[in-house]
């Protein structure tokens, strides 16, 4: 693979591809935005200068990174939910499980603090929209294959609606990490049981 | 009942009591904290006297009635929300999909962008958090009530959990309403194949 080719991955929408880059400006960039959003700046009022200033880089290094504020958002949403996890394909269960599965890192509180911000701007910003759909639409399709396999091997009933399935093993744990949905529900245990639930009525 | 009873219904957080009320002021005054939300204005960020100018009252029209931002937006919250609906108590399945159903009206737009730009805010402040409970507890409530009647009568299983089955009715509905989570799933007859979907795996 060339220079040319190596930017082109999903997210990736920098103008110049040749130029040579600088790792830690990159990663001080986009955690300045992740700064930005989980103090509770919108992304509708962020500027590209607060962003510079924030990452301590000029306005014209930001610039040759990213041409506009969508292109960065992009990247810092992807930073943020990082790839899709990888199914092991032995077990059903156990790749719904780790789908439904919100990451558990260091900087987990700081993400849920940032994406909560972005949601609600997200829905009234058609472009913001757009570059969110990029950013899930890949972990999305990992449960879609999990879920046909399942039908494959006929561990699932052949007119389960995998669309409605996909938002009923995200939606809840969406709705208790980022808004503590119904505080009733411990976050200990979640996803395998929200999982076992949706199987029992899912099952061939 | 007298007039001290009166006004101690949940969200009426009123000092005065035995005060005249002027219903038109109260209604512009509500009407103005949903205009402003749903505008983009945050919960955080909005002042009383704000809330005063849009309603065209005077702040101490505002104070009289509400004296501080939180009671006045429970019961904005309350206006948005509305009464939970009273299921009928013939079939589960109809009971279920009254719950799951979001309201649609002539303000559901304008309430829903309402919402979407406080649940952030209601996520990192505590105070909004319990507001926000008070607000949506009586509609799980009647969730939970259909959930173990229908245990009872032996509809469901016995070992059913209400908590996450109550979580599963109402997280998809919001992720679509609020952030159309999955835009592959169709907002038509969400609710009916949530409940259906739901049961297959609920029934005992």
């Amino acid at each position: 693979m060339d220079d040319m080719t190596t930017d082109t991955e999903a997210g990736q929408c920098r103008k110049t591809p040749g130029r040579p880059r600088d790792a830690r400006a990159d990663d001080a960039i986009l955690e300045a935005v992740i700064a930005l959003l989980s103090s509770g700046q919108s992304a509708a009022a962020m500027s590209m200068e607060a962003v510079a200033a924030k990452a301590g880089v000029g306005k014209a290094t930001l610039y040759r990174r990213w041409p506009n504020k969508e292109t960065l958002l992009v990247d810092a949403m992807l930073r943020m939910k990082g790839p899709p996890p990888v199914p092991r394909g032995t077990s059903l269960r156990e790749d719904l499980i780790l789908l439904a599965t919100r990451p558990i890192g260091k900087d987990n509180e700081k993400h849920t603090r940032a994406t909560a911000c972005l949601l609600p701007e997200i829905a009234k910003n058609p472009e913001l929209y757009d570059v969110w759909q990029r950013v899930t639409e890949p972990r999305r399709n990992v449960t879609r294959e999990v879920l046909r396999r399942g039908i494959e091997t006929g561990e699932l009933r052949a007119d389960l609606d995998v669309e409605l399935t996909t938002l009923m093993l995200s939606a809840p744990s969406m709705a208790q990490n980022l808004f503590h949905f119904n505080p009733a529900v411990p976050a200990e245990g979640l996803a395998e049981k929200l999982v076992d639930a949706i199987l029992r009525g899912a099952a061939a």
